[in-house]
């Protein structure tokens, strides 16, 4: 990283403070440092106690994009193409830094969102945090069952991309899901509530209230797409 | 259908035996019934209802592949090929139009697979049927919330592949869902178990133990992929 412009660090996010740590002393003042982690209130406090006095020099990033797969040998050029990616600039972080990463995930085709850090992390305990816990949690119950070799082998697209998500880094997801527990319990809550109302309506044989419930989703899952916002255009959250 | 030499009914599983009713006088003897529906035994009981001492001329079939989308306008001429379909045949099934139906599927580039209807819906609660309700349950979770909006607008494409089959159709799935319910329920019950048991770990902070319970999930998952199997071989399971 010596002699470096831009540092961008790329690991669980427990790992952020011990990571700037490491590499602080070998960067010039000025240099902008960025993350890519799914949290941003446990990195940001990470990152004013690993750089202190040079605290300004660090963009929270959040890009929405990746896979299940990491290391080098997935990589993708084109991976943040048409994607956003969430900054999370505080009021001490300094704002050409905040330009400058701006411009870096811009020329890579994405589209840059400032967003409040706890609104952050909300939302993706929301979006992304649970669903991960839910596939985690449902691969988990299927696979240790005594007929689950032969259920696996019947298994369709729709548990293919149920599950995908799955596949995610332990270590990275262990630490998304303690650094952000609150709200993605919170948000387990919500889904644990509307499970039991439909289990009830199940378990009732209520066929007309059933689809009644089910309508709704199946029509705001089939309206909703991919947010894909042609890239230029930084907007602000 | 008058004239057919094969019938191929795809209703919501709860409408079969009315369709099979009403259009059972309008075709000879001989003829090749099959469906397309996700639960069986219940699928095996209307046709026998429906089509009495012709109940021989039925082949319970589920093909296991298809999309959120109906309707014609969506229709794929290689939906089923390197895909499997699974019969369900009775004792009291003809056994020429089981080779018939086989052969029918095998020409569409599918796998035949049999099964007895008792294993396949304990199978596709677990593979499929879970998955949907989950699905359905986590989309409306966060559709109900005051920031939906916002946060719908963030989500990528894990939240994507995640919920796609909340898109599923209303009346195929109430339907799905009241045929198998005790089997669903039991699955859903083994799901909340496990769920349980990472939210326990996720609240008591315990990071190695989150950790060592995530890595045979993300493993097993890394490790499955969908089963594509080369046509022409039919399996018995």
């Amino acid at each position: 990283v010596s002699g470096s412009d831009i540092v961008l660090i790329a690991v669980p996010v427990s790992a952020t403070e011990s990571t700037l740590k490491a590499i602080r002393h070998l960067v010039n003042p000025g240099v902008l440092f960025m993350d890519v982690g799914s949290t941003k209130c446990d990195v940001i406090e990470a990152a004013r106690r690993a750089l202190a006095d040079r605290a300004a020099s660090f963009v929270p990033c959040h890009p929405i994009a990746g896979k299940e797969s990491g290391g080098v040998q997935h990589a993708e050029a084109t991976l943040y193409e048409g994607r956003q990616v969430i900054l999370t600039p505080q009021p001490f972080t300094n704002p050409q830094l905040v330009q400058k990463a701006t411009d870096v995930w811009s020329a890579l085709g994405a589209t840059v969102l400032k967003m409040r850090p706890h609104n952050h992390d909300a939302a993706f305990a929301a979006v992304s945090h649970l669903p991960h816990l839910l596939a985690f949690a449902y691969f988990q119950a299927i696979a240790e069952q005594p007929a689950a070799r032969d259920y696996l082998s019947l298994a369709g697209p729709g548990f293919r991309d149920f599950t995908r998500i799955a596949a995610g880094e332990p270590g990275v997801w262990r630490d998304i899901l303690l650094a952000n527990k609150h709200e993605v319990l919170a948000q387990s809550k919500r889904f644990r509530t509307m499970l039991d109302q439909l289990e009830a309506l199940i378990e009732a044989g209520d066929a007309a209230a059933l689809e009644a419930a089910l309508r709704p989703i199946s029509e705001g899952r089939s309206a909703w797409s991919l947010p894909v916002i042609p890239p230029g255009r930084p907007t602000a959250k």
